[in-house]
């Protein structure tokens, strides 16, 4: 377990959850979005639902041996999905032990009874976009992560906007091709299965890229073969910023954002994905008032996750409608 | 000019327009949404700018002359698109004397300083329908006009989301077919480009239904050969109902509605649109939280558009943080 911490304020401190496949962080955020204490353990994801949640004890005992445990109020998380916040329970895809399990409960009472709220990753990562990264001072933002699936959130009239169940702004999985592909969802021609890295590599693969010596076939690898001018790894790119413009001009025309903040691992390709991207959604967001929409990296990097958990927990960025909060 | 009255309580009464490419309508709504009077003229949709507006002033004037003018509050204001509910200004693509038309601040002028509320049509059929037809009682909702084009609007957390500018849940121009045809609005493959009547038409005829004696060649003569078992028919409804499926399924998972609401000319078709768009649906709609959206024709009929005006007007209804009334 890593465990760092810094000085700052215990004004408005709260409890911060960040739940993955990979690892579950955790920390204390305070009210500047200041990471005061942090730890972080390796998600046993093959393991049974109580041994998840043993690690998930294990951090929150970490920062409660903190002397400013007593000074955090609400608890905020954002976990791999899906989630259900209206019941409080997360059925993360890659952790198979937890199904409908009740995260919210056990969160509460490892933490004494504090209030609890739970959001997905993607509504969480755009909860830290809209407090402390891109879509700061916009009203009406999408979020996206792009990453090993592609992910998102909204922020519609000044504040975030979950879904009744917590799950809104899931855009990796509306389909931009309705006689596409099959996806993993049980849908086709979603986003994700256009735009994800491990799709975005395939596609270069089937198109004539070959990975360098070192065998490296992520979308890292397509991207530095993309900026070297390889045709195959230009155009697996340019499908995947179209399959991405489609969705982003799709909810500018639904909800009428004017931003689109894109981070996670592909959004690391830079120019590579955001030039395509730009001149793509000049093709699709056509309507008078989606025509200035925008497209820009996300800011807040790998601490997303936990400055969104913070976020959430600071329910006046929350619309009240939808956070059922355990108390 | 038709005028009709009928008797009701002038609690809450407001007054409702409806202002469309072929017809302006007036009104004089009740708390009820019963419609106390009511009158219309054509639009005089080929003349300059200012006959138009004489022709709205007309409809205000004859609504003027009812004893219940003086009990009348707001104005509501349902318009062809696009419009600008922040500037408050009109450019129906069909009313070309119109562009950038400053109607809110004519309308308030013509109805004595009166508040004025203006949304999109689309936006104004789903108040309508969330005030008192099919949507009533549901908290997020998608209701669509099927029609000569594709038109629809939203209802989040219990309120209607016009969007800041009035035109939000503009299902007809999302790109379910990222490759497909070019669209009139400058983008490809959109819902409109597919599910709209006369695409619906044209692509029967396309792949070999022919019309009857009569030459009639619109969407109800497609859906009467489709119930027939015209194969190109039911094939050309078929198709649409994918589309809108798409729509729908990417609606939810972005926004997290559990009902679609189905009016216009194309949902008159009935179980030859229904039936192929609730199968779509389960191929699109696969997300835990999205599973469970159902599909339903509209209830409010050819007067969505008067009382949709007059549920914009009772401000109840509408999210505070877009609405710029002129007062």
């Amino acid at each position: 377990m890593q465990t760092d911490s810094a000085t700052g304020s215990a004004e408005g401190l709260v409890v911060a959850l960040d739940i993955g496949g990979t690892k579950i962080a955790g920390a204390l955020v305070d009210g500047d979005g200041r990471i005061l204490l942090r730890t972080r353990r390796a998600t046993p994801a093959r393991e049974d639902g109580e041994t998840v949640m043993g690690a998930v004890e294990d951090v929150v005992a970490t920062l409660a041996a903190s002397p400013l445990w007593e000074a955090a109020g609400a608890v905020g998380i954002g976990s791999a999905g899906p989630v259900d916040a209206h019941r409080g329970t997360v059925s993360p895809v890659n952790v198979p032990g937890w199904r409908d399990y009740p995260l919210v409960d056990r969160v509460r009472r490892a933490t004494g009874g504090r209030p609890v709220t739970l959001v997905g990753d993607g509504v969480a990562m755009t909860a830290a976009e809209h407090w402390l990264g891109a879509a700061k001072g916009h009203d009406n933002a999408l979020c996206l992560v792009v990453s090993t699936g592609v992910g998102g959130g909204l922020v519609l009239g000044g504040r975030l906007h979950p879904g009744p169940t917590g799950n809104a702004g899931h855009i990796g999985h509306i389909a931009v091709d309705l006689d596409g592909d099959p996806c993993a969802c049980g849908g086709r021609g979603c986003v994700e299965r256009i735009a994800s890295g491990p799709h975005l590599a395939r596609r270069a693969l089937e198109n004539g890229w070959r990975p360098g010596p070192d065998g490296d076939t992520t979308a890292a690898a397509v991207a530095a073969a993309a900026r070297a001018g390889d045709p195959a790894a230009v155009a697996s790119f340019e499908r995947a910023a179209q399959a991405l413009a489609a969705g982003i001009a799709a909810t500018a025309a639904l909800v009428e954002i004017d931003i689109a903040v894109v981070g996670g691992g592909v959004a690391g390709a830079g120019e590579v994905l955001f030039a395509p991207l730009r001149r793509s959604l000049a093709s699709y967001a056509t309507l008078s008032f989606v025509r200035n929409l925008t497209v820009v990296p996300a800011l807040t990097g790998t601490d997303a996750g936990l400055l969104g958990a913070a976020a959430a927990a600071r329910s006046a960025d929350v619309e009240g409608s939808w956070a059922r909060r355990a108390s």
